[in-house]
């Protein structure tokens, strides 16, 4: 399948036949990758039908009295959409919260779609998470609960804890999404406001069984984070919660409700979220169906297999500001250009993650196009090289595109252009070269979130 | 040989076995790099006495009639050392410029020893200058001079082009060197002031053939920026020099006569540096003789052998922020060791370029420490996980040591001292945090430079 809309456009924007080539591989495998992550693609691997009331994920089986879903996230849509394809009446009953933007796409058969809030939560997320709550309860010891995990699910449902109002709830998500704290530290604090997260949902479906398919958009993969764990055991406290107040300079900011919740939590006064060794967790299957490594590592066969690629898968877990991380796997492509001595042409680099930009400037762009135009600089020149970096769910920093695709010519005719990449990096304005040379990929929103790809070749003279 | 002084110390630091064992294995493949980068033995491998008036360099003859021996840079006292080692009386007559504190530690047979400044030229580089320039001329058709180059060459010899004064440089290189230019482009400056670097060298010992040795300080080892390259043919133009001085915004802060100059050399009004196709080069023969990359593939290859590991040599060009390329770095010891898909345990990541930092706080510190330290969180708890960065000039920023070594529990011990990883690195202030623990690595100044080092090793579990 294509997700890449403009490919065509991408390959004849330059004329040299080896640039083409070079290009081509590059989309390719980035269309690959993104196949991979596809939400519905991926429950169709994990989930089987194997019999009367029975499933298969990944080879374990579940059989069930009655099979409930439950769904939340950006994914949700798409993954339940998948869900009924395969079970069909086999769901008894069902409900997924997806963004309201998104909710209108899905008219499902056997399970409820609800509207609600993202990136802060309001009254609907309060809502979802009761009506969820309520399903959960339904749940026997016999029956099956399908929980359906992706990105995003953190905002769209909420069970606050008693000493908390949504209005703090809606002030302390604000404060943590701008102070810089990582999804880790912004999920032990969310988990530590809540009745549904950080495995408060697992511990309200037990005793039913739970098994969760999870799409992540955390790196490196920690269930416990992804969405805030509904359904993982909380390995965090309120006293980590606490710190990440402390770090980040919000006690005084937040309301003191918070904090003093926080405080009792440390004391032993109100209750834990549930931890690894609760009796809940036996009967709680996690697990992650879609992830950037899937994604890369398909990529990688793919390379290797069906191209003949000196494939360097290098880590899904790539981090750090945007225009450095291109600076370094333009090294590594660089090298192997010039000298390959233990990386062979025709090569690919791999690498996947989640980089972060410090915003300076006022000028349109994302952190994948950063990266990408970083990494122009280096491997200005070079002859049969080519990279590109995007965002999974297709939407990069403040642009409708997904990322950008570089290569040994992007130098000279952004020159060409008067333009400049030192000062577009400089601005912050990496959309606005990509525009110019019409070199963004554009895939329009995915569906899903698996974080960002970077993919680089470096063909060799007779390619 | 044993470069790391604290070697001993650094093992003892920390008492489980396993990370004894890969704090080994980091210390152990720094030293064979540092001992590959080493002059003496750089000058030994590719430099031989083969016969009466007759050299081996790297497999190629060269029989003279006499010999010169002409040398600057920080490595060229013990370069010439080892020349004089082979060659001794062969040498008829030879001169070496050296910075200041380093030339009294040598006291040389057949050749006299010259200190100069550095990184400021003064007086003594142009006095330099003329007594090289002076030597090169004696030298006749049948006659070979050869050359040793080594960083910090720029600075210590100087002929200027009539119209610029020495205060005139004083001044270019300072702004120079705090503009932010890249070393290229301070040298494409520097090259188009100067009657001796940009290949007018190798053009006044013509018609005698040029021989240089080169020990390379510049990433991706290009000969015509090394030093400014003397005895290399210039690829610049007086339109890149004056392009460098307005990409700084120098044209306002630089005095008038080296603006009008380069004006000049654009109208063709004054001669440009000698370019690729005179007739001079095909009696130069330059020799990289060690290198960031040379010593990385000697370390890779005594890991493989000898220890036993499976060694990615990732890239010698690495640049970018330092604290960003720590977490590139380190994140891909984090997914071989979580994972290890392609990259197996036991496993060696090596990589060398040379990295910047943007210095914002009052702290004391170093790029290879704060590379060190932002590697350190992410490898945090990872268990048989250690990683080293080093300049091999052993001198890393404004300290005294060379870098730094980090493991699974850095982090940790950094807590229990009461420091904070993240204040440190917001302050610049990386070399505290590693006085603290000791892990600091110290070789003292090593008399070489090659950039930096990196080195990380991902044991696996029966280790």
């Amino acid at each position: 399948m294509e997700y890449i809309k403009n490919y065509k456009e991408l390959l004849s924007n330059i004329s040299c036949t080896k640039c083409k080539r070079a290009r081509k591989i590059v989309l390719d495998i980035l269309n690959i990758a993104l196949e991979e992550a596809n939400p519905r693609k991926a429950v169709h691997k994990s989930l089987r039908k194997v019999g009367r009331k029975t499933i298969d994920v990944y080879g374990k089986k579940f059989k069930f009295k009655n099979l409930y879903l439950i769904g939340f996230g950006k994914a949700s849509g798409e993954m339940a959409k998948a869900v009924e394809e395969i079970l069909g009446e086999d769901i008894d009953k069902g409900i997924i919260i997806i963004p309201e933007n998104l909710a209108y796409s899905y008219n499902l058969k056997y399970v409820k779609v609800v509207a609600s809030s993202h990136p802060i939560p309001d009254e609907r997320s309060i809502k979802a998470g009761n009506e969820i709550a309520k399903l959960a309860q339904e749940a026997g010891p016999k029956d099956l609960v399908l929980v359906l995990i992706s990105g995003g699910g953190s905002a769209l449902v909420e069970i606050l804890r008693s000493q908390i109002t949504l209005k703090e709830l809606e002030q302390i998500t604000n404060l943590l999404l701008k102070s810089g704290a990582s999804i880790e530290e912004i999920n032990t604090v969310r988990k530590h406001l809540s009745l549904f997260k950080g495995g408060w949902l697992a511990k309200r479906i037990y005793p039913a069984t739970t098994v969760s398919l999870i799409i992540s958009d955390v790196v490196g993969d920690p269930v416990e984070f992804i969405a805030s764990g509904p359904t993982a055991p909380d390995t965090t406290t309120f006293k980590d919660a606490l710190r990440v107040m402390e770090k980040y300079n919000l006690i005084d900011k937040a309301s003191e409700n918070v904090i003093e919740l926080f405080k009792k939590g440390v004391k032993g006064e109100v209750i834990e979220t549930p931890k690894p060794l609760d009796k809940v967790f036996k009967s709680v299957h996690n697990f992650v169906i879609a992830s950037n490594k899937e994604s890369l590592m398909k990529a990688a066969k793919y390379a290797k297999e069906k191209i003949g690629l000196n494939v360097l898968l290098l880590t899904s877990r790539i981090r750090g500001e945007a225009r450095h991380v291109g600076t370094v796997l333009a090294s590594i492509l660089e090298e192997t250009y010039k000298d390959g001595f233990l990386l062979k042409k025709p090569f690919l680099l791999l690498a996947g993650g989640e980089t972060t930009v410090t915003v300076t400037g006022k000028g349109k762009g994302g952190r994948n196009q950063e990266l990408a135009l970083s990494a122009a600089k280096i491997i200005n020149g070079l002859d049969g090289v080519a990279f590109a970096s995007i965002g999974s769910d297709g939407i990069d920093g403040v642009t409708e595109v997904a990322g950008g695709l570089v290569d040994a010519h992007t130098v000279k005719r952004v020159g060409k252009e008067n333009l400049s990449i030192d000062s577009a990096l400089k601005n912050n304005d990496s959309y606005t070269i990509f525009k110019v040379l019409k070199d963004y990929i554009y895939t329009g929103p995915t569906g899903t979130n698996v974080n960002d790809f970077m993919v680089g070749v470096v063909l060799n003279e007779e390619s």
